[in-house]
């Protein structure tokens, strides 16, 4: 039996429950459609949340140490193993969205350190350390736009210009974090990683459909997001003939359509991958008997390739030009936020593939439409992301779900692959 | 000298400008556009703009009446005429929008009472009693969807359902009226009266841009407005396929530009009376990574004559079938407001145009797209509406503004055209 085969069969469901439930106490909800938790960055809950992991890391004997943004990450170095060695690190995130669900991010942290135990258990004959690691503001609710932790870690952002972030009443992440007793020194370098793995609940129904127990993903889509402003003229809807007018909500509804159409064409040619979405708009000033006089849309597109992504922007910009000379409008974009779509390592997905295989659970292969810090990861090391099966499809809500045995079985696999990618 | 010809040389700008001025201080605000008011029915802003009215009226001789719903009236009876003959009316309103102008309403009121000093001191021989009214809540700002005490004084709202209205704070208009001392008693009675002239500034440009003094109105286009909700399916803007969403807000701008569509293509058939606007959109969740779940929508169509209106309302309906079975969306129409067109009788338009014949200044015949309480009066009698410049086209907003000469030349035509239907 390999040590990967040995080493699923030491995960424990109760033990996992047990740090996940208890995680979930910390900024806890109660809904009528489940329990969900609230734990922003530099909060209390954020606090005892990274409290109770730092004790459950330390119980297990890892070395904790926490950088200056609030990473964690606990250390075990397997005996006989060389504590320089480069490690295979694990893990994901404390922090929700406002009124978020119990296993975003606390599945990936937990199976991680599961994982660790599981190898303690069977003794598991590792070549290297493991990193067990929990990113400071993945969800971006307070002081970002998401994956904060990992940008620092693989050296896309500097500590400084994280610190200085600012939530809405002025606090920057500096103080918020010192405010929590989470204020380390130094920074987790992720390029110093032989490798990463990170399990999270899906967030969407593929899983659920297939009937699969995990997905193992090939690549994270990028995501470019814009924000577009329309300036017509607000008239009164009575006396304001048709042809007088300068309509910013029909212009913009005009662009709307055009941003589904153009990635309806190109989901045709492309594949399914690629998505366009606007989901925000805010109109002034929006009464029934004016014509809208501003328009302001934010923007969502996404590919697991950049080419149709800067398709559908072009197209949104050559679309802006063309209201402004049929309608009259006057435009304006912005393209505040954009990340390149991140490939999984092929040594990584093999890795996972063959866990799959040794815990002998069904896997599908797929893509993930959503970010996570594995895709900031992605660049600077060889990375894999596994998904377990979400109920109904529901995340960043308290209706988010993946039965207990289905978190199990998914960190069997994530410990069977990291004990593959370990003994390398 | 005809009486009408002689009376209109009795209107002083003065007079008319003191009154509007002094009315102006009651709920004043000063922005860096113009002076404006803020006078919603019920408040002390209303009550003393009202008081004042009252002193002005009874300085005049006029004898006052203060019906159930607020509505006054001041009614003069010139020497030797039959006091019990149908009076020839006019009036406008005093209560404003939040942060409107210092014209709109109350030029039409004051006019009114400065045609009767006029016609004092020309000691103009008419034929029947002249009474000068104000409505109440016509601007609908406080207690419904406005002119409200023209609705009740044409008989198509009872007493009691307009006193039962209430405002956002579940006061009723009952109380709001006895609260400032002007719940009177009875109902005017809109059908008792021979005629009716309103003069009201444009609210738009059509005088300024033609250069003419005033606008005689043929007719005041009819409003339905509707409210439509779309109703699709929230989901991950990054998770969900293009073929698997149902798009609320992507449903919502197909409609919108058929709206756009449909009313342009009318008034290609029908001429430029006929409008329709989409100017409300309110949207669920609005997050720039979500797929829109509903989308509500505010529409307000308008002309004229009742068969265009008719015909776009007809064609939304059969568009959301279409949504609905293309998008798979679901969706729900309502039609909480519906007011026919009015034409002016022919009556008093012709007395308006020898009016401003006789006053010999230009004038422009037009249709009112902004809804005034004639409208409703124009069931129950003869009505007439006057329009005087509005500069820039500006209304229910500070930059408002009339020239005090032109508020006296339409004070004059207004004098003029009240003889003219007094004398018959």
């Amino acid at each position: 039996m390999s040590v990967a085969e040995r080493a699923q069969r030491g995960v424990r469901e109760e033990r996992l429950r047990d740090d996940i439930t208890t995680t979930a106490d910390f900024g806890a909800i109660q809904t009528d459609h489940g329990r969900g938790r609230t734990v922003l960055t530099g909060t209390d809950a954020n606090r005892r949340a990274r409290e109770y992991l730092v004790d459950r890391l330390e119980a297990a004997g890892l070395d904790v140490r926490v950088d200056a943004v609030g990473n964690i990450a606990g250390r075990w170095v397997p005996d006989g193993v060389d504590p320089t060695a480069p490690p295979v690190a694990c893990g994901s995130h404390l922090d929700s969205v406002p009124e978020g669900g119990i296993f975003d991010g606390v599945l990936g942290v937990y199976s991680g350190l599961e994982a660790v135990r599981a190898f303690q258990e069977t003794d598991a004959d590792l070549a290297r350390p493991i990193d067990v690691v929990c990113f400071t503001e993945e969800e971006g609710a307070r002081f970002s736009n998401g994956v904060l932790g990992s940008s620092v870690a693989s050296g896309k952002r500097s500590v400084e210009e994280a610190l200085a972030l600012e939530d809405d009443d002025g606090v920057t992440l500096d103080d918020a974090l010192s405010d929590i007793g989470f204020r380390g020194t130094g920074r987790l370098d992720a390029s110093q990683w032989d490798s990463w793995l990170e399990l999270h609940v899906e967030q969407g129904e593929r899983l659920q459909d297939a009937g699969a127990a995990v997905g193992i993903v090939s690549a994270i889509t990028g995501t470019i997001r814009c924000s577009v402003a329309i300036e017509g003229e607000a008239d009164h809807s009575g006396s304001t003939a048709m042809a007088d007018r300068t309509d910013a909500l029909a212009a913009a509804s005009d662009l709307i359509l055009e941003v589904e159409s153009v990635t309806n064409d190109l989901t045709a040619e492309r594949g399914d991958t690629v998505v366009g979405t606007v989901g925000k708009i805010d109109n002034e000033p929006n009464a029934i008997n004016v014509v809208s006089g501003r328009t302001e849309l934010g923007i969502d597109v996404r590919d697991v390739h950049y080419e149709p992504m800067e398709t559908i922007i072009d197209h949104i910009q050559t679309h802006l030009d063309d209201l402004e000379s049929q309608r009259g409008v006057e435009t304006t974009f912005e393209q505040p936020y954009d990340i390149p779509p991140s490939q999984m390592s092929d040594r990584c997905v093999d890795a996972l593939e063959r866990a799959a295989e040794r815990v002998d659970v069904s896997s599908l292969s797929l893509h993930s439409g959503a970010g996570h810090d594995t895709m900031h990861l992605a660049d600077v090391t060889d990375t894999g992301l596994l998904f377990a099966p979400s109920r109904g499809g529901f995340s960043h809500s308290p209706r988010e779900w993946t039965d207990w045995s289905s978190c199990a079985a998914a960190t069997q696999v994530l410990t069977a692959g990291l004990a593959d990618l370990a003994c390398e």
